[in-house]
């Protein structure tokens, strides 16, 4: 709300804190409690939904949403997009929704935690599954760059599986080695900053942890086997021949590639054009990235 | 040198590197690429010779003090402990040695990552071991607290085996992550603040990450059969039951208490009275740190 407010856009907003919605209403946000006159206005005024809930709380608001606005665009924010995608088809409203993902946030939650800079340079993931619609997808776009944000167009299944590892398996990390350290004698005496980065993320409240990760099984599963085996093997080689070299230079190796790893603009797609969809979707899953609005087939007639 | 300097000590150093030498010395510092020049000039000094190598280039610098300042107090800084002391013992070195390890750094390295305030506020461990002497002691501990670190007291074998779980493992941890969000088309794509920091210490020298690591592998392949085990616990449950609740909620509640680790201050112990080092060994185990010079014997006769 901050971030579009800022950017000159009428926005309203539900939450059910009542905290949550004084706050908001104390910096001049018009806000509400009562779910039902929020989405009849928005119904009335044909407004971009966004729906920003932990995975648990989605189905009960899509029925919310299917019974008292069910034309109106909808996106979300949740941090996993195929089992979002999977309740909007459940609930009947894919044809106007389009998933989104802002790749940013601290550990902290609630309205206080947020501020209109959040972001960006953020990346925001839109997704551009099979059958999004042009209109509501360029809208979507429009809010996020709106918001500072650059858009990376992918898929729901791509974006889930790169979250489990880049989001999802790093949560896990923290939270065991902030366990490991913690029945280890003088650990937390010693513990500096590099502990400290490594565990912050164990800060976030369990639920919203839990949430995000139990909610992408299918590709953390493998995720964590994947860094199991790669531990595993570090372990044998450790024990074996006083060796880490295998794991150390290619986790470096992979460090450096990721920190030279080339964003590009993506600039010749054509929204709603023949085959626009998958073409957003290599070019994101190569680096690109939205910076300004794309055209679309509509603007250019 | 910068930090010792900066609190008024006579300081002079030996460096292989002749850019490091030439830096040091466009600084003002007194350096030199010549060991036995510094060495010479130490032993007719007494003065108290600090150790800055890493791990592998041990045993060569020890064999170089042996011959020419052997009975200077001697220090080190290495990121292991007890290798280094077994080593130190294997050079017939020990009457005047103690331990040390500043627990701070970047990821940098070479006399440029260097500042004066490096070790400010930062946890300077200071050996404790069997037989270590009590004036020597007393020197290392002025040193330190000179630097503005605090001093935490302890014994080597507790030393690394923390380092293992604060220090080595999420160094491990770290390489995996890199390496497993490396395969992941969109990974690097979508990563953003948490996975830059979750990653950060695999952008360090793999040959300083191998040779502490490596050097550590008594305690290290059991941490890393900790976090195996916690992790490959985590995976069932969420394959099973899609929980990940025992996992998180745990490392949750491990984080919390780092955050309220209680730091209290040694004041009563006097460095050289009976069982000083087994009290001091307990004192820094129970989140003891030294802010002020402790008493000796000799200083309270």
């Amino acid at each position: 709300m901050r971030a579009a407010r800022a950017a000159g856009r009428e926005v309203f907003g539900y939450n059910r804190s009542v905290e949550g919605v004084a706050a908001a209403r104390s910096e001049g946000f018009d806000a509400t409690t009562e779910i039902s006159e929020a989405l009849t206005r928005a119904a009335q005024a044909d407004a971009l939904i966004v729906l920003a809930v932990p995975m648990p709380a989605v189905p009960a608001m899509l029925a919310h949403i299917r019974a008292s606005a069910p034309n109106c665009p909808l996106t979300d924010v949740t941090s996993i997009k195929k089992p979002v995608l999977d309740e909007v088809i459940a609930a009947g409203l894919q044809a106007r929704f389009v998933g989104g993902h802002p790749m940013t946030g601290t550990a902290h939650s609630g309205w206080s935690a947020g501020h209109a800079r959040l972001f960006n340079g953020a990346p925001w993931v839109i997704s551009v599954d099979d059958h999004v619609d042009p209109a509501v997808w360029s809208m979507v776009m429009a809010l996020a760059l709106d918001c500072g944000a650059m858009v990376v167009p992918a898929r729901s299944d791509e974006h889930d599986a790169a979250a489990a590892a880049i989001s999802h398996l790093p949560h896990l990390l923290a939270e065991a080695l902030a366990l490991t350290a913690a029945d280890v004698p003088l650990a937390f005496a010693l513990a500096a900053g590099s502990f400290r980065d490594a565990t912050r993320v164990a800060g976030s409240p369990p639920d919203l942890v839990r949430a995000m990760c139990e909610g992408n099984s299918e590709h953390l599963v493998p995720a964590i086997d994947r860094v199991i085996g790669l531990l595993g093997r570090a372990r044998d080689a450790l024990a074996r021949n006083d060796s880490l070299a295998e794991l150390i230079d290619a986790g470096h190796a992979a460090r450096t590639r990721y920190d030279s790893f080339p964003r590009t603009e993506i600039v010749t797609v054509v929204i709603g054009a023949e085959s626009w969809r998958e073409e957003l979707a290599a070019a994101g899953r190569a680096g690109g990235v939205i910076r300004s609005a794309l055209p679309s087939l509509d603007s250019r007639r």
